[in-house]
């Protein structure tokens, strides 16, 4: 039985400022539960109906709380408009930042992205392209926010995510000689620029791209450009990353 | 000011069976309507507070129904979260559909999308990539839904939207020489692929993929290899669009 402390618990969960203090966060539906159960993650506490547990028993951890609950109590707890037969509480992953991890590979920068659906999505690709790491700007929409963790589909436990000094990190990877690309409007055109097989990415915001301080450190500018025939509008952010990714990830075939 | 019915009537173009009775659909927000009275479509009422009207009155045409309105009123009738200062009633484009249109060009077809955020992304993607035609299978979801329409950025005036019997028309489009692509999980790698300049692309439902009636006419199967270490989730259809427009157009520069 889901209790109404519990269920205010996990309610409480959509709040950044609950979640950082109790660091865990909140995934819902069944497959995303079974991906979490499955992961490299810390299951605090699973609340599932009968037929839920009895289905995916093998997988839960003797660690995880488990709570049998009737889909009508998930209901009351869930954040999302169609409850689904599972949620659990997830404890978030410790990970510390070192710039090594930036090496020999290419990762994704994020500057300030701050609608969650967009983040959840560029998380989705980023696991798609086989991009480990994702370093975001403090000012940039938590990942834990639980639109993200639902859009990302299962993408957020496989990408470490970083929250770090986004100038402060660049500044110092570019010391070290990793190529930094930024998406401009006013960049080469990427299908003709020369792209390396390491580097970092770097995204910008929705409505005003990368910032002035986060620019001045791309070392590459690059811009898809627009077929269309007439003044065309402009591609939104994940649009941006998932032609970007392909691109560079086709160039190492 | 706003009358109740005209409310009533905004209001009621949320439903299919109204907008195809009444040949119209709502647009909202300042930029959408601003983009629809630049368009080539007609605006039969434009509804907008009086800073609106007075900033866009040169691009208002003598034959639309101009009704001024308070935030307030608008926000009514407004199906929005966030309404704006205007919101415009336009005449559906009586377009037919001859199969010519399909000859010496690229163009996308839909095979039963049904997400309208979807759908609005895939518009906005065909009008960047220079798409000038987008066939849909009859169950793919209205482009004039209030949700497509947001969704598209004003795309939907520039792309031209048929809802036809894809498998007939893919059938003659077949026989007629013209290359139909198809997006599916088993094809060839995309980027290794051989891709005409023109022809026809298929992409498929969110959860099923291509129909196998519609499957049955593709004569190449192509297919955006995943980068990542472990089985990754797959990509939605609207990031899958956008891979492979990419790597159509890129292949003619």
């Amino acid at each position: 039985m889901l209790s109404k402390n519990k269920i205010k618990y996990i309610q409480s969960l959509s709040r950044k400022k609950i979640r950082d203090t109790e660091k865990a966060f909140l995934v819902e539906g069944d497959k995303m539960v079974t991906e979490a159960l499955e992961s490299s993650l810390t299951v605090e506490t699973l609340c599932a109906t009968t037929d839920f547990l009895r289905a995916n028993r093998r997988i839960v951890s003797g660690d995880t709380e488990v709570i049998e609950a009737t889909a009508d109590e998930i209901r009351k707890a869930s954040l999302l408009q169609s409850p689904q037969n599972a949620l659990a509480i997830v404890s978030m992953p410790e990970i510390g930042f070192d710039l090594g991890v930036l090496n020999d590979k290419l990762s994704l920068a994020l500057d300030f992205i701050q609608d969650p659906g967009n983040l959840g999505t560029i998380i989705r690709l980023a696991d798609w392209f086989g991009i480990k790491h994702v370093i975001c700007s403090e000012n940039t929409v938590d990942c834990f926010n639980p639109k993200v963790i639902q859009a990302s589909m299962g993408a957020i436990f496989r990408v470490q995510m970083h929250y770090i000094n986004l100038p402060a990190v660049l500044g110092e990877a570019s010391q070290s000689g990793i190529p930094i690309f930024g998406a401009f409007l006013e960049g080469e055109n990427i299908y003709k620029q020369p792209l390396s097989s390491s580097g970092i990415l770097v995204m910008g915001n929705e409505g005003n791209g990368i910032s002035t301080e986060v620019g001045a450190l791309v070392s590459d500018k690059v811009h898809i450009p627009s077929f269309a025939a007439e003044g065309s509008e402009s591609l939104n952010v994940s649009m941006a990353t998932a032609i970007c990714l392909s691109e560079f990830r086709r160039r190492q075939l």
